[in-house]
C-alpha cells in the first residue's frame, strides 16, 4: 500500500496523539503517502484531509486529546454516507485507514472496509471496554487522573471526617472504578458487573469507622444504576456520616498521558501502518499477555468482554 | 502567656497543616506550651486537647487538609456552649487560642474573645473571601488545582469543539473563578460581583468561534444565580455549540499546598504565637501590601469587602 | 503458616508501600500473623520486629519510599550473620519472609531460603532489571517522572534551541531510559544494552536541526560508559550547538505511585501471602504476558535478561 | 505609540509566554500593532519580526519557555550593535519595545533606551534577583517545581534514613532556596546572602537524627562558595549519615507556569503595553507592596537588593 489515511472518532483519550504520530512517522519511514483526516468520519465526508509530514506530528507526543479533532456524525451512519466516504478516499487515492477510537468507532470502521478499504482499528478509549484489548489507549492516564483526585478528595473527607462518594466515567465497564479504587484505597466500588448492593457499602463503611477510620471513599462507575445523588443520600441516612458527592467528568479525559499510554500508543500506531503496508486484511490492534497482536475487526467487534474478578475481590479484601 | 491552643475550623484549606506546625514550633521555640484542639470548636466543648510537643507536627507541612481535622458545632452556637468552651480552657490553663478558619470560625472565635480569651484569627480558606486581607491560606493551591483541570478541560473541549463549563467554589467571593480565568484563559469568567449576562457569555463564545478558536471554555463561581445545568442549556441553545459542564467540587480543597499557601501559612502561623507570647488583645491576622498585619478581630469581621474589577477587565481584554 | 514477616531492603521504590499493605492485609485476613521487619536485613538481624494490625498499613497506599525503611547489612553478608537471622526469626516463630527489592535483596533472601525459610521474593526496584519478570515495581512511575521532567527540559531547550542531555538511572539495565526516550520524543536513546555510538547521536540531532526542529534531547542511562560530562562536551563540539547536561538523580525514586505501580503491589503483595499460606517452596513473584506468576526464587536469580530491541528500534524509528 | 515590538532575553522562564500574550492582546486592543522579535536581541539584529494577530498568542499562556525563544547576542554588546538593532526597529517604524528577562536583558533594553527607544522592562527570571520588584515571573513556578522534588527526595531520604542536599537555581540570590527551604521543611538552607557556616548544617542534622528524624534535607543555592560535591563529603564526615546529593539544573525552568506567575504575567504585560501606548518613557515593571508599578529603567538597574533576614530566621526556627 502507497498511501494510507489516519483519523481519530468517538471520545478523545490521552495517547491518541501519540499513536498518530507513531502511524505518520512509520509509515513515513517505509515510504509510504499518510493522510490526516480531519474530524473523524464527519470530516472524511467532508474531505478534509490533508498530507501529512515527519514535523506535522511534532510536539505533540505529550498532549492530551487529539490533534485530528474527533466529532459525531449522523451522516456516515446512511449507507449513502458510507459509499461517499469510500468515494472520498478513492479521489484522494488512500487505500487503507487507520481508525483510533472505541467500539463505535470500529463500527465505523467496518462499514469502510465491506466496502474493500483495510481499516486498522486502534483501541483509544478511557474506558478500557474492548474485550479482544487488555488495555486501551488512555485508560492508563484517566486512572492516573483519578488517583490524583482521591488524593485530594481523601485530605478534605479526612479532615471533616466525611463519606465520599467520586462517581467515575464507565458506562457498561467498571475498568475505571476498579482500578482507582483498588489502588486509590477505596472503601466500596460499584461498578456495572457487580450487582449493586448499597448496603454492603454501608457495612463496609460503618466497619471502617468502628476500625478507626477518619473518611470513607466509595468509587463509583456512572453506569451503576443509581443516581449519585440518590446514593448518597441513602448513604448518608443508613450511616449517619456526613456523605459528600463529586463527579469529575470530562477532567478524567485530557491530561499528558502516561508512560503507558504513550508507549502502547507508539507500538499500536506503528503496527498499524506496518499492516497497512503489507496490505493486510482489516484488523483491530490489541495487547494481550503483554504483546501487540492484531485480530479481525469484525471478530474483535463480536467479542463478549468478560469480568474477571480478580480485582475487584482483591480490592475488597485489602480495603 | 505560657500556655495557648490551636484549633482549625470551618472548611479546610490546603496549607492549614502549616499554619499549625508553624504556630506549633514558634510558639514551643519561645517557651510557651501549645495544646492542639481537636475537631474545632466541637472538639474544645469535648475537651479533646493534647499537648504538642516538636515532633508532634513533623512530616505534615506537605499535606492538604488538616490534622487537627475541622467539624461544625451546634452546641457551640448557643452562649450556654460558649461559656463551656471557656471553661474548658480554663481547665487547661489555655489563655489564648489561635483559630485557624474563615468568616464563620473568626466569628466563634469573638464569642471566646467576648469572654476573655485572647484569640487570634489566621484566614484558611480557599474562598479568599475576607475582606481584611489581600490573600487566605488555601486559595492559591486551589486555583492551581482548577488550573490543572482546565488543562485536562482544554484537551478534550479541543478535540471535540466543545464549549465546556467548569463551575468552581465561591459563593459569595468569585476570587477563585476570576483568577483561574485569567489564568486560565477562559473565554468568560461568571462570578458573584458582576451581574449575570448570559447574552455576554454566548456573544464571547461566538466571537472565538469565528476567529477560529476549537472550543470555548467558562468558568462559573457556585454563587452566580443561575445554575449550571440551566446555563449549560441556554448557552447550547443559543451559540449551537455543543456544551458541556463539570462540577469539580470537593477536588478543589485538599492536596498539596502550593509556596505561597505554605510559606503564607508559616508567617502567619509563627506570628499569631507571638501575638499570644505578648499578650496582645484577639487579632486577626492577614497579609496586606505584601505585608504581614494583625488588625482587631472584631474590626476584621466587620469590613465589606470591596470588588475591585482591575482583574475582571483585564481577564475580558486579554479573552 | 501461621506467621509471616516482611521486609524491604536496597534502593526503595514508589508502590513498595502499597506491596506492604498487601501482604499485611491479605495475611491477615487469611487468619495469619504478620509481623514488620524494620530496615531489612539489618533491622532483621537487630530484631526490629512488630506484629502488624490491619491499620498499621492504612494512609500507605499512595506514598512514595517504604514505610518499613531500607538499609545495607555488612552483617548479613557472613554466614554468621545469615544464621543469626534465621535464629531471630525462630524466636519469633516466623516461617515464612517477604522479600521487597531487587536483585541483591532476592540473594538475600535465597541465604535465608537454603536456611529453611520460605522466602517470597517481590520485585521492587525502579530499574526494571530482574530477568524473570516483565516489570518490577517502581519502574512505571520513575519513568512518569522522568517524562515530567522531559516535558520541562523540552520548554526551556526549546527557548534557547539547546540540546539537553538527561541522565537517568539505570547501571546495566536501560528500560527507564528506554521508555522515557520512546515515550519523551527523545532524539537519542543510550542504554548499556546497544553499544555507544556518539557520532550517531550527533547525527540525529543535526538531522532534526536541519529539518527544522529547536531543540534536541538525549537520554542517556547512568550505565553507559561515557561519563554525561564528557558526553555533553563532544556533543557540542562535534554538533556545534549549546549543550547541557542535567542529572536528576534520586528525585527519580519517591513520589506518589502509578496505577500501574500500585496495582502490580496489590497483586504481587497478596500473592505473597497466599504462597506463604499455601506453605510454598521460595519463589519469585512476577508478571509475564499480563499474569501474576510465581517460578523458583534461584531459578529466578539465574535468569538472564535479554534485551529485545524492539522499543528501541521503534524510538529510533520515531524520534 | 502605534506599533511597538516585544522580545524575551536571558534564561527562560515560566510566564514569560503569559506575559507575551497580555502585551500583544492589550496592545491590539488599543489599536496598535504588536510585533514580536524573535530571539532576543539576536533576532532584532537579524531582522527576525513578525507582526502578531490576536491569535498568533492563542493556546500559549499555559506553556513553560517562551515562544519567542531567547539567544545570547555578542553583535548586541558593541556600540554598532546597538546603532544597529535601533536602526532595524525604525525600518519596521517600531518607536517602543517590551523586553521581557532579568538584569542583563534590561542592560541591553537600556542602551536602546538611550538611543532614543521607548523601553518597558518586564522581570522575567525564577532567580527573584531583580532589587526594584518582590517577585519575578517564574519564581513562583521554580519553587513549586522544586517542593515537588523535595518531596520525592524526602520519601527516598526517610526510607534510606539519609541526608539529602538539593543543589537549587540561584548564582546571587538565594529565594529559591529560601522559599523552597522554608516551604519544604529543609533542615538547613544555604544561601549566598548568609555566611556559608557548614557546621552549623551538622549540628542541626545532628539534632535532628536525635529528635528521631528519619532524614534531612539540605537545600543550597548554587551560587554558595564550597561545591556540592564537596559540602557533601563534609556533612557525611563530620555527621556520619549517608549523605546524597542532586543537582536538578535546568528541571527547574520550564513547566506550566503557576497561578502567581500567569496572574502577575498578564498583569504586567498589559501594563507594558498601556505604558507604551502613552508614549512613556523607558520603566521597569515591578510588584511592590502587592501592586503593580512602574519606576525608571534606569533607577530600576542601580536599586541594590536588600537581603531581608526574615524568611530565613523563620525556616531556622521552624525546621
Amino acid at each position: 500500500m502507497k498511501r494510507i489515511g489516519i483519523l481519530t472518532s468517538g471520545g478523545d483519550a490521552s495517547g491518541m496523539n501519540a499513536a498518530v504520530r507513531a502511524t505518520v512517522r512509520k509509515g513515513l519511514s517505509m515510504g509510504m503517502e499518510v493522510y490526516a483526516i480531519d474530524r473523524g468520519f464527519e470530516g472524511l465526508l467532508d474531505g478534509n484531509i490533508e498530507k501529512m509530514q515527519w514535523h506535522s506530528v511534532g510536539d505533540i507526543l505529550q498532549r492530551g486529546g487529539t490533534i485530528l479533532r474527533t466529532a459525531r456524525s449522523e451522516r456516515f451512519r446512511t449507507e449513502e454516507g458510507q459509499e461517499r466516504a469510500v468515494s472520498v478516499l478513492d479521489t484522494f487515492g488512500i487505500e487503507g485507514v487507520v481508525v483510533i477510537g472505541g467500539d463505535g468507532s470500529f463500527r465505523g470502521g467496518m462499514e469502510l472496509s465491506r466496502r474493500g478499504v483495510h481499516v486498522m482499528g486502534i483501541p483509544g478509549t478511557i474506558d478500557n471496554d474492548l474485550a479482544y484489548t487488555d488495555y486501551t489507549i488512555g485508560f492508563d492516564t484517566a486512572v492516573n487522573t483519578v488517583l490524583a483526585m482521591i488524593s485530594n478528595i481523601r485530605d478534605t473527607s479526612s479532615a471533616h471526617e466525611r463519606t465520599s462518594i467520586i462517581e467515575v466515567m464507565g458506562r457498561h465497564c467498571g475498568d475505571i472504578a476498579l482500578h482507582a479504587g483498588l489502588a486509590g484505597g477505596a472503601d466500596d466500588i460499584l461498578i456495572p458487573e457487580i450487582e449493586l448492593d448499597i448496603n454492603r457499602a454501608c457495612r463496609r463503611i460503618l466497619r471502617g469507622q468502628q476500625s478507626g477510620k477518619r473518611h470513607s471513599i466509595i468509587i463509583k462507575a456512572e453506569g451503576v444504576p443509581v443516581s449519585t445523588a440518590e446514593l448518597r443520600d441513602i448513604i448518608e441516612e443508613r450511616t449517619g456520616q456526613e456523605t459528600r458527592a463529586v463527579v469529575p467528568g470530562h477532567i478524567q479525559r485530557g491530561g499528558t498521558p502516561s508512560r503507558q499510554d504513550r508507549v502502547l500508543a507508539s507500538l499500536m500506531g506503528a503496527k498499524a501502518a506496518e499492516l497497512l503496508y503489507d496490505d493486510e486484511e482489516s484488523k483491530a490492534i490489541g495487547i494481550t499477555g503483554g504483546e501487540i497482536r492484531a485480530c479481525g475487526l469484525e471478530e474483535a467487534l463480536q467479542m463478549k468482554r468478560e469480568f474477571n474478578p480478580m480485582l475487584y475481590d482483591l480490592a475488597e479484601t485489602l480495603a
